[in-house]
């Protein structure tokens, strides 16, 4: 029996879903939920139906999980508790410092409704977070780092969107390799902002824009800017058009620990992602979690989950025996 | 309430492990068990028991997990069963083709004991086996590669020492870097064994033996060396001791992945291990896997478990909340 999957909502995201899960066997899409009209969205695959988020209840019996495409900053909040309690959901809520809130009022509508409810699922929080924990269990006496990029950051790339005179903007994170380096080769360096990450903005600018004042403002913006050595390079439309139009992203986490009597031999674990879609690899780990999520539910499970909860094996459409035979 | 922990043979192996108690404060070493005469054992932590094997049953009562640290060629397919029926117990089991007999034994053992018992821990089978699983999971349409090293590998050490005329040899297995660059680019090469690793020996040969004979005899093992391209280094005892008496290894996994409507972008994971210690390495994930076994059985379950089913959040010793706050 395949696992029926809803998607709710369809942007990056939901499209990278739509194509994940056509890459996996044992599940089946069922219907695309747009806050839209229905009739003016087209979607990649044929035959699915495309559904206005005012009729998803009518869904509840006909979905094992929906996957919740929207923002962070004001859809997850409120998306993610109401359809947990109709349908078991994953979503990839990512705003670090309201996630324990999140958990909460997730974990209590899903509780309600008998589902079970992953969230903060993806690569940062997700697979990142996982590696931070587990390499942190395996080490306890050692320092973490973690770098992101080189990659496009949505949330820098609009706030240079929203300077006067730019038309359009592209923000690179760009990690310091000599940093990098220091840490790979075992040593436990303390790095302040800047010696970790640099950022490269590329910047279409308004006819007779002063240029100098847009630089000024982009490295002198508080909280984006102004901690980072920041590059600024004004380009034309084109250009933005025939380079920039990728969403390429990654990074790594390494944890450096001690081991030994004294803690003399140095023991380094790094996870690294190179990605040439971000959305479209976050997209890969959700649709992986709501296999797990499924197994969950159906096990007799309910409440909120993250990623720290849940054994390996439920992510993959292989049997135990299977895993054990070729991947152990 | 600290987890009580018992060593079951006292090698390279036991030793880490019992350094690797001492950094995690949630856990106590109660006794180390050998073959040898106990009195004539010495060992790191004051005041901890050694105690012969034979008396192991004894201490039933007093042991919530035990770590088993013999051999996988001849201890541990006997050992791990025999006491999982009186314990919890962890081992590392690494002979990869025998791996579906000795869970079949130990998990029937295991759940006439009602107790857990956990195979195949480390980082190859472990934590290498529970991320080519999970890279497989996010990532269906790829290819996976696995590098080890640059690391001593103790079997082909022993392998060539067993050649008439060495006294002494420590072979090193070297990843070839063009190859590692090329999958880490995005590129799904087909590999020989050949092109993935070299092997490198360091020989201290008895006075007036033949060293192109040994060279050659090396060089034509079957199933060793044959596949390789093998470096042979004659070397005096004095620098064997000082350049090569650590046990570094090491390595990688990584899955290179295709995702988007047609395939368009490649996604790229990489765990990377670089260990000063082989076995403190080994032993520092055992004893994070053995929190896990406790956890395990104290929510009732039993039988034998490998890493690919236990939740990540039982093997930190930090609670759900904060995991959830500090690391997700």
């Amino acid at each position: 029996m395949q696992i029926r999957i809803g998607i709710y909502g369809y942007g990056n995201l939901g499209r990278g879903v739509e194509n994940a899960i056509r890459q996996n066997k044992d599940m089946r899409l069922v219907a695309v939920f747009t806050r839209r009209d229905p009739k003016t969205l087209s979607i990649a695959t044929q035959g699915v139906e495309v559904v206005s988020v005012s009729d998803v209840e009518k869904y509840k019996d006909f979905i094992d999980v929906m996957i919740i495409c929207g923002g962070s900053a004001t859809d997850l909040p409120t998306q993610t508790p109401a359809l947990a309690r109709h349908f078991n959901v994953i979503d990839s809520f990512d705003t670090h410092a309201r996630i324990p809130a999140h958990f909460e009022s997730t974990d209590a509508a899903a509780r309600e409704g008998g589902h079970v409810a992953m969230i903060s699922v993806g690569w940062d929080p997700g697979m990142f977070s996982l590696n931070r924990m587990l390499a942190g269990a395996i080490l306890p006496e050692g320092m973490d780092y973690t770098f992101w990029g080189k990659g496009v950051s949505q949330g820098h790339s609009d706030a240079v969107r929203r300077i006067e005179g730019v038309l359009d903007a592209r923000q690179y994170t760009v990690p310091v390799q000599s940093a990098i380096d220091a840490v790979r080769g075992g040593q436990m360096p303390t790095l302040t902002t800047r010696e970790k990450h640099t950022r490269e903005c590329f910047v279409v600018a308004a006819e007779g824009a002063d240029l100098s004042r847009i630089e000024k403002e982009i490295k002198e913006m508080p909280n984006y800017f102004a901690d980072y050595d920041t590059t600024v390079h004004f380009i034309g439309e084109e250009e933005m058009k025939r380079e920039h139009s990728e969403l390429p992203h990654g990074g790594c986490v390494i944890r450096v620990g001690k081991t030994g009597k004294n803690g003399e031999h140095t023991q380094v674990i790094e996870y690294n992602l190179a990605l040439d879609s971000n959305p479209e690899f976050t997209a890969s780990v959700i649709v992986a979690y709501a296999r797990a999520v499924v197994h969950l539910f159906r096990e007799g499970q309910s409440g909120a989950k993250t990623v720290f909860d849940v054994p390996p094996a439920y992510l993959s459409p292989l049997s135990r025996e299977d895993l054990m035979r070729t991947l152990l």
